[in-house]
């Protein structure tokens, strides 16, 4: 249960927060945010990140449920430290409910936000990024039928993958809960 | 803004994490969960408790922000030790992006789960409690224009509040944030 989230994609956040411009390789090293959908030679390539919409008015979706990452010792502190919320839209979240395949055009949100610790209370302070994985058998075939991004700061000027390796990534960690349609988060009443 | 929540009512979380049967003195005193709204003598009094009905479906609604509350240093530990969740319902959320006067029949739920604390993440454990401030300025007129109830483990057969002396040291303890309407929570993107 501790990892019911687990990581959303551990090395998203190491790209996220360790700025490792080309530690994905391919395409993405040269990438800005204007280019985020198109490769260096502007073919697509097995390395051309999969374009992933951001999640506009997530805030009103499921929430879901929550966690906190607050020590080192955790594996995903690196990467997920904070106070982060899962919602999920109303496709996902009547998967979820329904303990069912997550259709097409499902969209579940992972909200990260930095932790203000102060006289035994924890809160949210800024926002550190807002990552979605989107259901799409067909376009996101190669990375587990999923689309994945990340926006650092939430801002939607700022998506965080830069190559479908990256993108990838986020399936490999995923694939933990393959009985679960790649979603860690499980309803809760 | 560590407090944006602080107390929905300390004396809530005294009542029902230290069992003080009398603490609020008056009719609640003999109160069983059959009994909530009717006083000793079966005659309303002032003392009678405030009918609140159970946020049926509150899991739906709009989630607000999060809180950690997890060491005893802080003030309101021994009440609210925990992960709480805020909830507002359609026209309390429209209040609060508003910043405006919350209207008839609003609801704002807190939510509160016990911290798993394990490998350096906490995750939700089990539900403490559910509480509402439900808004109606003539029904609630005697307690802050704000009817008040929570429910122990979030059962709906077991309301926590048992007179409204205890109803009323909530809307004390709100009065902090008057200015807002008596709600602690702010809206945040």
């Amino acid at each position: 249960m501790m990892r019911y989230i687990s990581c959303m994609c551990a090395v998203l956040g190491l790209f996220i927060f360790c700025h490792i411009a080309n530690a994905g390789g391919g395409a993405g090293s040269n990438w800005t945010s204007s280019q985020a959908n198109v490769s260096d030679d502007s073919a697509p390539s097995s390395e051309t990140v999969l374009p992933v919409p951001y999640p506009s008015g997530f805030r009103t979706w499921q929430h879901v449920k929550s966690m906190v990452i607050h020590h080192k010792k955790h594996p995903l502190y690196d990467a997920f430290a904070g106070i982060h919320h899962i919602y999920a839209d109303k496709k996902a979240t009547k998967a979820l409910l329904e303990n069912k395949r997550f259709p097409r055009g499902a969209q579940i949100v992972f909200d990260l936000f930095s932790i203000r610790d102060k006289d035994g209370a924890m809160t949210e302070s800024s926002r550190k990024f807002t990552a979605v994985m989107v259901k799409d058998d067909k376009k996101y075939a190669s990375t587990g039928g999923w689309g994945w991004q990340a926006w650092v700061g939430g801002d939607r000027r700022s998506p965080a993958l830069k190559s479908r390796s990256e993108q990838q990534a986020c399936a490999t960690c995923h694939e933990e809960v393959q009985s679960k349609g790649l979603v860690f988060s499980q309803w809760r009443d």
